[in-house]
Protein backbone atom coordinates (compact mmCIF):
# COMPACT_ATOMS: atom_id res chain seq x y z
CA UNK A 1 0.00 0.00 0.00
CA UNK A 2 2.66 2.35 -0.25
CA UNK A 3 4.46 3.20 3.62
CA UNK A 4 2.59 4.15 6.23
CA UNK A 5 5.94 5.81 7.99
CA UNK A 6 5.12 9.14 7.68
CA UNK A 7 2.14 8.85 9.51
CA UNK A 8 4.13 7.45 12.89
CA UNK A 9 7.31 8.60 12.61
CA UNK A 10 7.23 9.72 16.20
CA UNK A 11 6.35 6.91 17.49
CA UNK A 12 8.71 3.46 18.30
CA UNK A 13 8.32 0.13 17.71
CA UNK A 14 7.06 -0.90 20.92
CA UNK A 15 4.77 2.83 21.07
CA UNK A 16 3.02 1.79 17.54
CA UNK A 17 2.09 -2.05 19.20
CA UNK A 18 0.46 -0.09 22.26
CA UNK A 19 -1.15 2.47 19.96
CA UNK A 20 -2.97 -0.04 17.56
CA UNK A 21 -4.20 -2.01 20.45
CA UNK A 22 -5.80 0.67 21.99
CA UNK A 23 -7.38 1.86 18.77
CA UNK A 24 -9.25 -1.86 18.75
CA UNK A 25 -10.34 -1.77 22.60
CA UNK A 26 -11.78 1.47 22.06
CA UNK A 27 -13.66 0.06 18.76
CA UNK A 28 -15.00 -2.72 20.00
CA UNK A 29 -16.24 -1.13 23.13
CA UNK A 30 -18.27 0.89 21.16
CA UNK A 31 -19.13 -1.02 17.90
CA UNK A 32 -20.40 -3.97 20.20
CA UNK A 33 -21.60 -2.73 23.40
CA UNK A 34 -25.78 -2.55 23.45
CA UNK A 35 -25.95 -5.25 21.10
CA UNK A 36 -28.92 -7.89 21.80
CA UNK A 37 -27.50 -10.74 23.73
CA UNK A 38 -28.58 -14.12 26.00
CA UNK A 39 -26.75 -17.44 26.39
CA UNK A 40 -27.99 -18.72 23.17
CA UNK A 41 -26.23 -15.97 21.22
CA UNK A 42 -23.23 -15.96 23.51
CA UNK A 43 -20.86 -18.22 20.82
CA UNK A 44 -22.00 -16.32 17.79
CA UNK A 45 -21.32 -12.65 19.24
CA UNK A 46 -17.95 -13.63 20.95
CA UNK A 47 -16.86 -15.35 17.16
CA UNK A 48 -18.10 -12.46 14.91
CA UNK A 49 -16.27 -9.77 17.69
CA UNK A 50 -13.31 -11.58 17.51
CA UNK A 51 -12.74 -11.86 13.81
CA UNK A 52 -13.96 -8.30 13.26
CA UNK A 53 -11.76 -6.60 15.16
CA UNK A 54 -8.65 -9.17 14.03
CA UNK A 55 -8.86 -7.40 10.99
CA UNK A 56 -7.34 -3.98 12.21
CA UNK A 57 -4.12 -2.88 11.96
CA UNK A 58 -1.58 -4.73 13.84
CA UNK A 59 -4.10 -7.56 15.20
CA UNK A 60 -2.72 -10.20 16.46
CA UNK A 61 -5.27 -12.28 18.09
CA UNK A 62 -8.34 -10.92 19.91
CA UNK A 63 -9.89 -13.06 22.93
CA UNK A 64 -13.92 -12.30 23.93
CA UNK A 65 -15.08 -13.54 27.15
CA UNK A 66 -19.09 -12.04 27.84
CA UNK A 67 -20.31 -12.59 31.43
CA UNK A 68 -24.16 -13.02 31.44
CA UNK A 69 -24.44 -13.85 35.38
CA UNK A 70 -26.20 -11.18 36.45
CA UNK A 71 -27.95 -9.85 33.25
CA UNK A 72 -31.32 -11.62 32.96
CA UNK A 73 -34.83 -9.56 32.21
CA UNK A 74 -38.39 -10.66 31.65
CA UNK A 75 -37.69 -11.13 27.71
CA UNK A 76 -35.16 -13.47 27.73
CA UNK A 77 -31.75 -10.97 26.75
CA UNK A 78 -29.83 -8.23 27.55
CA UNK A 79 -28.31 -5.37 25.73
CA UNK A 80 -24.12 -5.95 25.96
CA UNK A 81 -22.59 -3.66 28.33
CA UNK A 82 -19.12 -2.78 29.43
CA UNK A 83 -19.22 -4.81 32.32
CA UNK A 84 -19.94 -7.65 30.77
CA UNK A 85 -17.07 -7.83 28.68
CA UNK A 86 -13.25 -9.38 29.95
CA UNK A 87 -11.32 -8.85 26.03
CA UNK A 88 -8.29 -9.60 25.41
CA UNK A 89 -6.28 -8.13 22.62
CA UNK A 90 -2.40 -8.98 21.11
CA UNK A 91 -0.78 -6.15 18.87
CA UNK A 92 1.84 -6.70 16.91
CA UNK A 93 4.43 -4.46 15.65
CA UNK A 94 7.18 -5.96 14.12
CA UNK A 95 9.25 -7.60 16.97
CA UNK A 96 6.82 -6.25 20.12
CA UNK A 97 3.86 -7.47 21.46
CA UNK A 98 1.70 -5.76 23.25
CA UNK A 99 -1.27 -7.47 25.29
CA UNK A 100 -4.47 -4.79 26.11
CA UNK A 101 -7.11 -6.05 28.19
CA UNK A 102 -10.52 -4.76 29.26
CA UNK A 103 -12.08 -5.85 32.48
CA UNK A 104 -14.98 -5.09 34.79
CA UNK A 105 -13.00 -3.97 38.21
CA UNK A 106 -15.36 -3.58 40.78
CA UNK A 107 -13.56 -1.35 42.98
CA UNK A 108 -13.65 1.34 40.60
CA UNK A 109 -17.04 0.11 38.78
CA UNK A 110 -15.58 0.70 35.73
CA UNK A 111 -14.70 -1.59 32.51
CA UNK A 112 -10.90 -0.55 32.56
CA UNK A 113 -9.18 -0.80 29.77
CA UNK A 114 -5.14 -1.58 30.44
CA UNK A 115 -2.27 -3.10 29.40
CA UNK A 116 -1.60 -6.58 30.59
CA UNK A 117 2.08 -7.02 28.95
CA UNK A 118 4.09 -6.38 26.57
CA UNK A 119 6.94 -8.51 25.32
CA UNK A 120 10.05 -7.51 22.89
CA UNK A 121 11.09 -10.83 21.26
CA UNK B 1 -43.81 -11.09 32.59
CA UNK B 2 -47.34 -9.90 33.12
CA UNK B 3 -49.27 -8.13 30.43
CA UNK B 4 -47.46 -5.28 28.12
CA UNK B 5 -51.04 -5.10 26.99
CA UNK B 6 -51.45 -1.43 28.53
CA UNK B 7 -48.30 -0.03 26.80
CA UNK B 8 -50.01 -1.07 23.01
CA UNK B 9 -53.84 -0.83 23.40
CA UNK B 10 -53.63 1.78 20.27
CA UNK B 11 -52.28 -0.82 18.10
CA UNK B 12 -54.48 -3.56 16.16
CA UNK B 13 -51.76 -6.84 15.85
CA UNK B 14 -51.83 -6.15 12.29
CA UNK B 15 -50.08 -2.83 13.59
CA UNK B 16 -48.10 -4.55 16.45
CA UNK B 17 -46.40 -6.77 13.69
CA UNK B 18 -45.11 -3.70 11.90
CA UNK B 19 -44.44 -1.71 14.94
CA UNK B 20 -41.75 -4.03 16.30
CA UNK B 21 -40.35 -5.18 12.79
CA UNK B 22 -39.38 -1.41 12.36
CA UNK B 23 -37.85 -1.43 15.62
CA UNK B 24 -35.44 -4.00 14.92
CA UNK B 25 -34.67 -2.86 11.89
CA UNK B 26 -33.42 0.55 13.04
CA UNK B 27 -32.07 -1.36 15.49
CA UNK B 28 -30.24 -3.70 13.06
CA UNK B 29 -28.73 -0.80 11.06
CA UNK B 30 -27.37 1.45 13.73
CA UNK B 31 -25.60 -1.43 15.87
CA UNK B 32 -23.75 -2.59 13.43
CA UNK B 33 -22.66 -0.45 10.58
CA UNK B 34 -19.47 0.35 11.25
CA UNK B 35 -18.18 -3.11 12.11
CA UNK B 36 -15.08 -4.24 10.11
CA UNK B 37 -15.65 -6.71 7.24
CA UNK B 38 -14.17 -8.72 4.56
CA UNK B 39 -14.64 -11.68 2.67
CA UNK B 40 -13.27 -14.29 5.31
CA UNK B 41 -15.42 -12.76 8.13
CA UNK B 42 -18.39 -12.29 6.18
CA UNK B 43 -20.40 -15.30 7.36
CA UNK B 44 -19.75 -15.00 10.98
CA UNK B 45 -20.57 -11.39 11.13
CA UNK B 46 -23.95 -12.62 9.30
CA UNK B 47 -24.78 -15.01 12.09
CA UNK B 48 -24.06 -12.65 14.99
CA UNK B 49 -26.63 -10.05 13.13
CA UNK B 50 -29.15 -12.73 12.55
CA UNK B 51 -28.99 -14.20 16.11
CA UNK B 52 -28.97 -11.08 18.28
CA UNK B 53 -31.45 -9.38 16.45
CA UNK B 54 -33.54 -12.32 16.54
CA UNK B 55 -33.20 -12.10 20.28
CA UNK B 56 -36.09 -9.26 20.02
CA UNK B 57 -39.67 -8.97 20.59
CA UNK B 58 -42.00 -10.58 18.28
CA UNK B 59 -39.04 -11.26 16.15
CA UNK B 60 -39.63 -14.79 14.21
CA UNK B 61 -36.49 -14.84 11.49
CA UNK B 62 -33.81 -12.53 10.02
CA UNK B 63 -31.75 -12.90 7.02
CA UNK B 64 -29.08 -10.73 6.36
CA UNK B 65 -27.11 -10.26 2.84
CA UNK B 66 -24.04 -8.13 3.07
CA UNK B 67 -22.84 -7.36 -0.50
CA UNK B 68 -19.16 -6.40 -0.26
CA UNK B 69 -18.21 -6.15 -3.98
CA UNK B 70 -17.39 -2.66 -4.70
CA UNK B 71 -15.70 -1.96 -1.04
CA UNK B 72 -11.76 -2.96 -0.81
CA UNK B 73 -9.21 -0.86 0.96
CA UNK B 74 -5.34 -0.98 0.88
CA UNK B 75 -5.70 -2.78 4.64
CA UNK B 76 -7.90 -5.46 3.47
CA UNK B 77 -11.53 -4.98 4.82
CA UNK B 78 -14.06 -2.03 5.23
CA UNK B 79 -16.39 -0.55 8.01
CA UNK B 80 -19.98 -2.05 7.39
CA UNK B 81 -21.79 0.52 5.51
CA UNK B 82 -25.98 0.78 5.06
CA UNK B 83 -25.55 0.46 1.39
CA UNK B 84 -23.99 -3.05 1.36
CA UNK B 85 -26.99 -4.43 3.61
CA UNK B 86 -29.68 -6.48 1.99
CA UNK B 87 -32.12 -7.74 5.18
CA UNK B 88 -35.30 -9.29 5.55
CA UNK B 89 -36.73 -9.27 9.14
CA UNK B 90 -40.11 -11.44 9.87
CA UNK B 91 -41.96 -10.12 12.75
CA UNK B 92 -45.06 -11.85 13.88
CA UNK B 93 -47.70 -10.58 16.67
CA UNK B 94 -50.57 -13.32 17.19
CA UNK B 95 -51.82 -14.14 13.30
CA UNK B 96 -50.02 -11.35 11.82
CA UNK B 97 -46.48 -11.73 9.89
CA UNK B 98 -44.81 -8.32 8.42
CA UNK B 99 -41.79 -8.50 6.10
CA UNK B 100 -39.87 -5.36 6.25
CA UNK B 101 -36.72 -5.09 4.19
CA UNK B 102 -33.83 -2.96 3.91
CA UNK B 103 -32.20 -2.15 0.83
CA UNK B 104 -29.72 -0.12 -1.12
CA UNK B 105 -32.08 1.86 -3.89
CA UNK B 106 -29.73 2.98 -6.26
CA UNK B 107 -32.33 5.41 -7.59
CA UNK B 108 -32.70 7.43 -4.16
CA UNK B 109 -28.59 6.76 -3.05
CA UNK B 110 -30.16 5.56 0.20
CA UNK B 111 -30.58 2.10 2.22
CA UNK B 112 -34.57 2.08 2.40
CA UNK B 113 -36.61 0.55 4.97
CA UNK B 114 -39.45 -0.43 3.73
CA UNK B 115 -42.52 -3.09 4.08
CA UNK B 116 -42.36 -6.30 1.81
CA UNK B 117 -45.37 -7.89 2.55
CA UNK B 118 -47.76 -8.78 5.69
CA UNK B 119 -49.89 -11.88 5.99
CA UNK B 120 -52.33 -12.59 8.22
CA UNK B 121 -53.16 -16.25 8.53
CA UNK C 1 -37.14 12.20 -5.38
CA UNK C 2 -39.81 10.59 -7.36
CA UNK C 3 -42.31 8.66 -5.51
CA UNK C 4 -41.79 6.08 -2.62
CA UNK C 5 -45.11 4.84 -2.85
CA UNK C 6 -44.30 1.14 -4.61
CA UNK C 7 -42.69 0.36 -1.10
CA UNK C 8 -45.32 1.33 0.76
CA UNK C 9 -48.17 0.19 -0.35
CA UNK C 10 -49.41 -2.56 1.62
CA UNK C 11 -49.21 0.10 4.78
CA UNK C 12 -51.99 2.90 5.47
CA UNK C 13 -51.43 6.22 6.28
CA UNK C 14 -51.80 5.37 10.19
CA UNK C 15 -49.84 2.48 9.77
CA UNK C 16 -46.68 4.43 7.99
CA UNK C 17 -46.56 6.76 11.02
CA UNK C 18 -46.22 4.14 13.22
CA UNK C 19 -43.82 1.75 10.91
CA UNK C 20 -41.55 5.49 10.36
CA UNK C 21 -41.54 6.01 14.50
CA UNK C 22 -40.53 2.53 15.25
CA UNK C 23 -37.21 2.90 12.68
CA UNK C 24 -36.20 5.92 14.61
CA UNK C 25 -36.89 4.61 18.01
CA UNK C 26 -34.51 1.63 17.23
CA UNK C 27 -32.28 3.72 15.62
CA UNK C 28 -31.69 5.94 18.65
CA UNK C 29 -31.19 3.32 21.47
CA UNK C 30 -28.68 1.53 19.29
CA UNK C 31 -27.14 4.75 17.74
CA UNK C 32 -26.29 6.66 20.88
CA UNK C 33 -25.68 4.01 23.82
CA UNK C 34 -22.58 3.70 24.79
CA UNK C 35 -21.83 7.14 24.58
CA UNK C 36 -19.82 8.82 27.66
CA UNK C 37 -21.82 11.17 29.42
CA UNK C 38 -22.22 13.21 32.80
CA UNK C 39 -24.11 16.12 34.18
CA UNK C 40 -21.79 18.60 32.41
CA UNK C 41 -22.48 17.40 28.72
CA UNK C 42 -26.24 16.46 28.92
CA UNK C 43 -27.37 18.74 27.24
CA UNK C 44 -25.01 18.70 24.28
CA UNK C 45 -26.06 14.87 23.95
CA UNK C 46 -29.41 15.38 24.20
CA UNK C 47 -29.78 18.11 21.42
CA UNK C 48 -27.76 16.36 18.96
CA UNK C 49 -29.52 13.49 19.42
CA UNK C 50 -32.84 15.31 18.79
CA UNK C 51 -31.33 17.10 15.81
CA UNK C 52 -29.86 14.08 14.16
CA UNK C 53 -33.00 12.16 14.80
CA UNK C 54 -35.17 14.68 13.76
CA UNK C 55 -33.58 14.34 10.26
CA UNK C 56 -35.21 10.94 9.69
CA UNK C 57 -38.09 10.23 7.54
CA UNK C 58 -41.34 11.43 8.51
CA UNK C 59 -40.44 12.74 12.10
CA UNK C 60 -41.42 16.02 13.75
CA UNK C 61 -40.16 16.30 16.60
CA UNK C 62 -37.61 14.62 19.27
CA UNK C 63 -37.55 14.69 23.10
CA UNK C 64 -35.19 13.13 24.88
CA UNK C 65 -34.57 12.75 28.89
CA UNK C 66 -31.78 11.63 30.13
CA UNK C 67 -31.76 10.31 34.46
CA UNK C 68 -28.20 10.00 35.63
CA UNK C 69 -28.76 10.12 39.16
CA UNK C 70 -28.13 6.79 40.10
CA UNK C 71 -24.82 6.27 37.71
CA UNK C 72 -21.55 7.57 38.80
CA UNK C 73 -18.65 5.75 38.68
CA UNK C 74 -14.86 6.79 39.67
CA UNK C 75 -14.12 8.49 36.41
CA UNK C 76 -16.91 11.06 36.70
CA UNK C 77 -18.57 9.46 33.54
CA UNK C 78 -20.84 6.72 32.48
CA UNK C 79 -21.88 5.14 29.29
CA UNK C 80 -25.51 6.24 28.05
CA UNK C 81 -27.86 3.42 28.87
CA UNK C 82 -31.16 2.45 27.83
CA UNK C 83 -32.85 2.37 31.31
CA UNK C 84 -31.34 6.25 31.76
CA UNK C 85 -33.47 7.18 28.78
CA UNK C 86 -36.79 8.48 28.47
CA UNK C 87 -37.50 9.68 24.86
CA UNK C 88 -40.64 10.63 22.91
CA UNK C 89 -40.55 10.67 19.04
CA UNK C 90 -43.64 11.95 17.27
CA UNK C 91 -43.76 10.61 13.45
CA UNK C 92 -46.24 11.99 11.02
CA UNK C 93 -47.47 10.81 7.41
CA UNK C 94 -50.08 13.01 5.89
CA UNK C 95 -52.73 13.58 8.56
CA UNK C 96 -52.00 10.72 10.98
CA UNK C 97 -49.24 11.44 13.71
CA UNK C 98 -47.82 8.69 16.13
CA UNK C 99 -46.35 9.38 19.44
CA UNK C 100 -43.72 6.37 20.12
CA UNK C 101 -42.16 6.51 23.63
CA UNK C 102 -39.27 4.85 25.25
CA UNK C 103 -39.27 4.16 28.77
CA UNK C 104 -36.93 1.98 31.75
CA UNK C 105 -40.12 -0.14 32.71
CA UNK C 106 -38.91 -1.29 36.64
CA UNK C 107 -41.20 -4.24 36.57
CA UNK C 108 -39.91 -5.25 33.49
CA UNK C 109 -35.88 -4.45 33.68
CA UNK C 110 -36.30 -2.83 30.39
CA UNK C 111 -36.58 0.00 28.65
CA UNK C 112 -39.67 -0.29 26.86
CA UNK C 113 -40.34 1.24 23.06
CA UNK C 114 -44.68 1.38 23.20
CA UNK C 115 -46.85 3.93 20.95
CA UNK C 116 -48.27 6.23 23.81
CA UNK C 117 -50.59 7.85 21.15
CA UNK C 118 -52.06 8.17 17.75
CA UNK C 119 -53.99 10.97 16.42
CA UNK C 120 -55.83 11.35 13.12
CA UNK C 121 -56.38 14.65 12.45
CA UNK D 1 -10.31 6.48 43.51
CA UNK D 2 -7.19 5.20 44.72
CA UNK D 3 -4.11 4.38 42.32
CA UNK D 4 -4.42 2.66 38.80
CA UNK D 5 -0.69 2.11 38.62
CA UNK D 6 -0.90 -1.44 39.30
CA UNK D 7 -2.66 -1.38 35.80
CA UNK D 8 0.07 0.72 33.49
CA UNK D 9 3.31 -0.17 35.46
CA UNK D 10 4.76 -1.60 32.06
CA UNK D 11 3.54 2.13 30.39
CA UNK D 12 5.95 4.96 30.60
CA UNK D 13 4.33 8.45 31.28
CA UNK D 14 4.80 8.92 27.12
CA UNK D 15 3.55 5.40 26.18
CA UNK D 16 0.13 6.35 28.36
CA UNK D 17 -0.69 9.34 26.89
CA UNK D 18 -0.67 7.75 23.17
CA UNK D 19 -2.35 4.61 24.98
CA UNK D 20 -5.38 6.93 26.11
CA UNK D 21 -5.39 8.75 22.87
CA UNK D 22 -5.54 6.29 21.14
CA UNK D 23 -8.53 4.40 22.42
CA UNK D 24 -10.77 7.51 22.65
CA UNK D 25 -10.16 7.98 18.85
CA UNK D 26 -11.27 4.07 18.17
CA UNK D 27 -14.10 4.77 20.62
CA UNK D 28 -15.16 8.07 18.82
CA UNK D 29 -15.11 6.10 15.70
CA UNK D 30 -17.30 3.52 16.18
CA UNK D 31 -19.60 5.39 18.30
CA UNK D 32 -20.86 7.70 15.94
CA UNK D 33 -20.36 6.73 12.78
CA UNK D 34 -23.79 6.27 11.28
CA UNK D 35 -25.80 9.31 12.93
CA UNK D 36 -27.76 11.38 10.55
CA UNK D 37 -26.42 14.12 9.81
CA UNK D 38 -27.18 17.12 7.51
CA UNK D 39 -25.63 21.03 7.44
CA UNK D 40 -28.17 22.11 9.80
CA UNK D 41 -27.28 19.36 12.55
CA UNK D 42 -23.29 19.39 11.73
CA UNK D 43 -22.66 21.85 14.82
CA UNK D 44 -24.42 19.86 17.42
CA UNK D 45 -23.23 16.84 16.29
CA UNK D 46 -19.94 18.14 16.89
CA UNK D 47 -19.89 20.00 19.78
CA UNK D 48 -21.53 16.49 21.53
CA UNK D 49 -18.76 14.14 19.47
CA UNK D 50 -16.29 16.74 21.51
CA UNK D 51 -18.04 16.94 24.90
CA UNK D 52 -18.47 13.21 25.43
CA UNK D 53 -15.05 11.79 24.30
CA UNK D 54 -13.20 14.74 26.48
CA UNK D 55 -14.99 13.06 29.07
CA UNK D 56 -12.64 9.98 29.09
CA UNK D 57 -9.26 9.23 30.71
CA UNK D 58 -6.41 11.44 29.96
CA UNK D 59 -8.33 13.40 27.45
CA UNK D 60 -7.28 16.83 27.47
CA UNK D 61 -8.64 18.56 24.28
CA UNK D 62 -11.00 17.03 21.38
CA UNK D 63 -11.38 18.86 18.09
CA UNK D 64 -13.93 17.54 15.42
CA UNK D 65 -14.70 18.23 11.59
CA UNK D 66 -17.12 16.85 9.53
CA UNK D 67 -16.89 17.08 5.89
CA UNK D 68 -20.45 16.81 4.33
CA UNK D 69 -19.09 18.09 0.40
CA UNK D 70 -19.84 14.98 -1.29
CA UNK D 71 -22.44 13.60 0.66
CA UNK D 72 -26.08 14.36 -0.59
CA UNK D 73 -28.80 12.12 -1.04
CA UNK D 74 -32.91 12.43 -1.79
CA UNK D 75 -33.52 12.57 1.90
CA UNK D 76 -32.09 15.80 2.78
CA UNK D 77 -29.26 13.87 5.20
CA UNK D 78 -26.35 11.43 5.63
CA UNK D 79 -24.99 9.24 7.94
CA UNK D 80 -21.86 9.82 9.11
CA UNK D 81 -19.07 7.88 7.77
CA UNK D 82 -15.18 7.62 8.52
CA UNK D 83 -14.45 8.94 5.63
CA UNK D 84 -15.85 12.48 6.68
CA UNK D 85 -14.04 12.89 9.61
CA UNK D 86 -11.13 15.40 10.78
CA UNK D 87 -10.74 14.63 14.05
CA UNK D 88 -7.76 15.57 16.44
CA UNK D 89 -7.39 14.60 20.38
CA UNK D 90 -5.05 16.04 22.39
CA UNK D 91 -4.32 13.12 25.73
CA UNK D 92 -1.83 14.22 28.47
CA UNK D 93 -0.22 11.86 31.51
CA UNK D 94 1.48 13.84 33.84
CA UNK D 95 3.92 16.32 31.42
CA UNK D 96 3.31 14.18 28.28
CA UNK D 97 1.32 15.39 25.36
CA UNK D 98 -0.10 13.17 22.44
CA UNK D 99 -1.58 14.45 19.81
CA UNK D 100 -3.54 11.60 17.58
CA UNK D 101 -5.48 12.58 14.94
CA UNK D 102 -7.64 10.95 11.89
CA UNK D 103 -8.22 11.63 8.80
CA UNK D 104 -9.02 9.71 5.32
CA UNK D 105 -6.38 9.19 3.02
CA UNK D 106 -7.12 9.28 -0.42
CA UNK D 107 -4.33 7.27 -1.53
CA UNK D 108 -5.16 4.56 1.49
CA UNK D 109 -9.35 4.93 0.79
CA UNK D 110 -9.46 4.74 4.89
CA UNK D 111 -10.10 7.06 7.91
CA UNK D 112 -6.25 6.71 9.03
CA UNK D 113 -5.80 7.18 12.72
CA UNK D 114 -2.13 8.21 13.65
CA UNK D 115 0.03 10.01 15.72
CA UNK D 116 0.56 13.64 14.84
CA UNK D 117 2.96 14.54 17.48
CA UNK D 118 3.95 14.23 20.96
CA UNK D 119 5.56 16.99 23.17
CA UNK D 120 7.46 16.42 26.51
CA UNK D 121 6.94 19.41 28.46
Amino acid sequence: MGSLDEYFKCLSDRERAIFEGAISMGALFHQFTGTPVNQNTLESLKTAIEDSIRLQPSIEDVKVGINLDDAENEFGYVSLEGKMLDVKITSKFKNVKAIIRMKYIDRLKYPLIYVENIKEE
